[in-house]
C-alpha cells in the first residue's frame, strides 16, 4: 500500500493582516504530504525544487515517513517561489511576485517503485504535468484525488478537461466550481462537474466549510470556527492532505467514509491556518488532531429523532 | 402558553435575478408567525398595517392560528413598505424604497390577555418600539428572543443596547456582528456581544449557515445547499420563527435544544427562498417540514468514533 503526493515544493513570502514573512517554505505538496503523515507513513513524494531549498525541511519530511526519491533537486537553479498578500477578510488575495524557477521545465519522472501506488494525490500544478504522471504509472491507482485552480482554467482549459477525464476525485473551491460549471448555484455546479469525470466532487468554502458531491449525495462539512486565522496560505492542500491520507490509512474509499475522511482534512486545514506557512502541521500529536476532530464533532453534533 | 410576536406586517416589491415582484405582503413578524405557527398554535401578534393591507393575509394567518388582537389596522393610512434588489450573489442588496407610513408613529399596544407571553420574538424594528413592548409585560417571559440589524446600529445605537441589556437570545447576521462588536473573528465578536446582555447569541451566515454561541459552547448549522435560491428576502426572520416556534412548541430552553432549534430554523429559511415573499410558508404538511429536517440531519450527520 502506498500514497503518491505529486505537487510543488517551493517557498512563499506572504502578508496577511497579522503580520508578513520572508520566504518560507511552502507549495502544495508540503502541505498534503505533513497532513497526510498524520494518517499514513507510506508516502513518496514527485516534485522538484532548486539547491536553494533548505535541507532542514526535507528532514522534517523524511522524519514524518515521507519518501523523497522522486523528488529532483536541480543544481544551479532555484525553487518555485510565490508572494502574496491577503486582503483584511483573509478570503481574497492578490499575488505579488511569481517565479517559475524549476518549475519552468519540470518534467515529473515516477521512481519505478512508486508506479502502482494505491491513493494518488495531484497536487495543484500544470494539468500537463499531472498527466505525465499518471501516464507513467503501471496500475490505475484504487483512488485518484484531483486539486487544481482557477489559474488553469484561465490557461489550460482543454489539458485540465482532459485530467479531469481520468480521476476520481476533484477538490476546487467554490468560485472554481463556479468558473468550471458556469453555474453560481453549488448544487448545479456540482452535477454538472460530475459530468466531466469526477465521479466525488469535493467543494472548499474556506470559513465556510466544505461540501462533498456525488451524483446522488451530498455532505457538508464546516470549518472550525477560529479565534485568530493567521494565515490561510495551504489550508486547501492540508485538507486534501488529511482526506486522502485518512482515506489511505482506513483503505475505504465509500462515501460514508469519505464524509469522514472529510472531517479529518478540515482538522488539517484548521491547524495550518493557525500559524504562518507549515510551522504548525510541523510536530502535532495524535492526541493533538484527535482532540481537533472532537471539536468538530463536538460542533455539528445535534439530536433530532423524527420518527 | 403562548407566543407573542412583534415585527412588520408590511409591503415588499422584490427584484432578483430571477424576476421581479410588485407590492406583495412581507414584514418580519409575517414570515416570523407563519414559520412558528408548523410548530406551535398559541401565537399572537404585535403589529401596525394602514387599510391598504390585504384581508387575505390576515386570514391566512389567523387560519395558522396566529391571533391578530395586537394588530392594529390604521384607516386612511397606508402600510409600511419596502423596496430591494438583490445582486447576482444574492447576499447582497440595494435598498431601492422605504416608505414608513403607518410605522413612522407606531405605539404598540399589548392587549390585557398577551402581558404574560411564555415566549416572546422581538422582530427587527426600531428598538424603543420593541422597549415600550417589553414595559407592557406584567411578567419577564421565559425567553425573549431579538432580532435587529445594522440600520439600528447606525441610528440607534445606545437605544439597542439598552435593549440588548434586556433579552435573552440575539439573532443577527455576520457583518452585523462584526459592527457590533468591532472584530473581524465571529468568535471574538460573539465573546464581546454576549457581554451586552444576551446569554445567547445566533449569527446567522445566510447560505453559510449559522453559529450558535454561548459563554461556553459554539454549535453550527449548514445552510441547505439548495438548485435555486429565488428570493433571500424573509430567510432570517423564517429561521428565527422556526427557532422560537419550535423552543415553545417543546418547552425546552436548554443549549441542546436551541441546537435542534436552530435546525428547525434553518428548515424553515430554507423554504422561504425557493419562492418570493411569503409564497412557500403557506400550506406546507408537517411531513414537508420534516422531510426538510431529515436532509439537514443527513447533509451533515458522520459517524467519527475516536474512542
Amino acid at each position: 500500500m502506498s500514497l503518491l503526493v505529486v505537487g510543488t515544493v517551493a517557498f512563499d513570502a506572504i502578508e496577511t493582516p497579522f503580520g508578513k514573512t520572508d520566504k518560507i517554505v511552502g507549495g502544495a505538496a508540503s502541505y498534503i504530504a505533513l497532513a497526510a503523515s498524520y494518517f499514513y507513513k507510506s508516502i513518496q513524494l514527485i516534485s522538484v525544487v532548486g539547491d536553494d531549498f533548505p535541507n532542514a525541511f526535507l528532514d522534517t519530511l523524511k522524519a514524518q515517513g515521507v519518501k523523497l526519491d522522486g523528488l529532483q533537486i536541480k543544481q544551479g537553479e532555484k525553487s518555485f517561489f510565490w508572494a502574496g498578500k491577503y486582503h483584511n477578510d483573509l478570503n481574497t488575495r492578490d499575488t505579488l511576485d511569481t517565479q517559475l524557477n524549476v518549475l519552468a521545465n519540470f518534467d515529473p519522472v515516477v521512481p519505478a517503485d512508486f508506479k502502482e501506488p494505491d491513493f494518488l494525490m495531484l497536487g495543484n500544478l500544470m494539468p500537463l504535468i499531472q498527466q505525465q504522471v499518471l501516464a507513467q504509472l503501471t496500475k490505475r491507482p484504487k483512488l485518484i484525488v484531483l486539486d487544481t485552480m482557477n489559474f488553469w482554467m484561465d490557461t489550460s482549459m482543454d489539458e485540465l478537461m482532459k485530467t479531469l477525464s481520468m480521476i476520481d476525485v476533484l477538490t476546487i473551491n467554490d468560485s472554481e466550481a463556479r468558473q468550471l460549471s458556469g453555474e453560481y448555484s453549488l448544487v448545479k455546479a456540482a452535477q454538472k462537474i460530475l459530468d466531466m469525470g469526477p465521479k466525488v466532487l469535493v467543494i472548499k468554502k474556506g470559513e465556510h466549510g466544505a461540501l462533498l458531491f456525488n451524483k446522488e449525495e451530498v455532505f457538508f462539512a464546516p470549518a472550525l470556527p477560529l479565534e485568530e486565522v493567521y494565515d490561510p496560505t495551504g489550508a486547501g492542500d492540508s485538507f486534501a492532505g488529511g482526506f486522502i491520507g485518512y482515506l489511505a490509512k482506513t483503505k475505504d474509499i465509500s462515501f460514508e467514509n469519505m464524509k469522514r475522511a472529510i472531517i479529518f482534512g478540515s482538522a488539517m486545514a484548521s491547524f495550518t491556518v493557525e500559524k504562518f506557512g507549515t510551522e504548525r502541521l510541523i510536530g502535532l500529536s495524535q492526541e493533538d488532531v484527535e482532540d481537533r476532530v472532537q471539536e468538530f464533532v463536538d460542533l455539528v453534533q445535534f439530536d433530532i429523532s423524527l420518527v
